[in-house]
């Protein structure tokens, strides 16, 4: 039995990977219930580590929560800017970084450590993977979104103490992602810290390893991997 | 501008979404080089804190290498039954949870904790904001296969150190996932845990909140979610 998906679907697949970007500038319009209720249900759709499904979301729409969060990780943001020097830190400063108040949603995303009791099969030696798991149901999200036509911005300059008093967190819960969604201004290209050159995008072949730590790869994947952007297909709507 | 994908790409991001599975059933065909370098360009474009890209791909074909693995695994497992008690111990044991020698190829995808340094922007109140981004590398490779026909099984039940050791891994590089790759026999409908009732799934409409947790949605939405499944849809391969 061939499971391949057929051309048409794979290319969406391809391209939500490739036309996904973490998105700052937001358009003002309401996100539809129905799109949202369905990039929720392609979180709650990701796998997780004992079918622990250790996620919980929650929807930001009140205005008051989302000052306070924005002046949570404006003051982190100049705490950080101490960590670079000269050039770096006025280049970082310069950077928009998050539309907490331009979306109308922001939507906080946790990790319940103990939402099936301690033992969880599969967790056993990296406690962690919880989180990880956590971690992918925000990229199926993303991905939806993008699908969708809907921007999403990962805001990680939060203290999670923050989030878990303002939040009301149980104990046991951790926020694992803050996002900003709503309609994109535009959707670029590449990454805005690739095309302002904060950091240069890695060559694929370089990090792909045979069998152990810094060996090659066989010849026709090195080849393959090299060629490694995966290319932008535009697209006709209605 | 209206950025919403056309409806089949859209169909196969959803299905990708639905139709993945933790795969530990392979059929010993080997992945082809193409579709196994989209699988880790996937990987590659995926977005990462502060660009900072912290992933590595090490491919394992060796199967003294993967003996090794399945062995430490096996021991593990074994281990991890002390946990469980009676009926539930028994189910446990019972489970097929990885296929490390049947798949043709492993992929133990990594994290580099100082990729680019110490200081990475955005990672400076979370630490593990790298992870995270590795984590979510590894969703986008799970789904491009899906995409391609290709099953992948994420193998948690590890020690790190034992990874470490025997793929040669450098000081600050962190083993996030251990995947076993190849052709599926087939893709359930639905994830194992679930129809063998190790656990059951949960009610979206009753993990999502408003503003606060424990807050319910508003009804419109509330609404929405109460239908939590995305449907599966066939397709004709060809």
């Amino acid at each position: 039995m061939n499971y391949e998906f057929p051309a048409e679907w794979r290319e969406g697949v391809y391209q939500a990977i490739v036309q996904r970007r973490d998105i700052r500038h937001f358009l003002p319009d309401a996100v539809p219930t129905e799109k949202l209720a369905k990039i929720l249900k392609a979180g709650h759709h990701s796998a997780s580590v004992g079918f622990m499904q250790p996620w919980d979301f929650i929807i930001i729409e009140d205005v008051e929560v989302r000052r306070k969060v924005k002046a949570h990780v404006e003051a982190e943001r100049l705490i950080a800017a101490e960590g670079f020097d000269g050039e770096r830190r006025e280049k970082y400063l310069a950077y928009k970084l998050e539309g907490i108040l331009e979306a109308p949603i922001n939507i906080c995303v946790t990790c319940d450590r103990e939402r099936t009791g301690g033992k969880v099969l599969g967790r056993n030696t990296i406690r962690d993977t919880d989180v990880y798991s956590t971690a992918g149901a925000v990229q199926n999200m993303w991905l939806a979104a993008r699908a969708e036509g809907i921007g999403v911005g990962w805001v990680s300059i939060l203290q999670p103490e923050f989030l878990n008093n303002l939040l009301g967190l149980p104990e046991n819960v951790t926020p694992v992602a803050y996002l900003c969604v709503g309609y994109a201004k535009e959707f670029p290209e590449r990454p805005v810290l690739e095309t302002t050159g904060w950091l240069p995008r890695l060559s694929l072949e370089k990090i792909v390893h045979s069998n152990r730590w810094g060996a090659p790869s066989p010849q026709k994947l090195a080849d393959e991997l090299r060629q490694d952007r995966i290319p932008h297909k535009d697209f006709k709507n209605g």
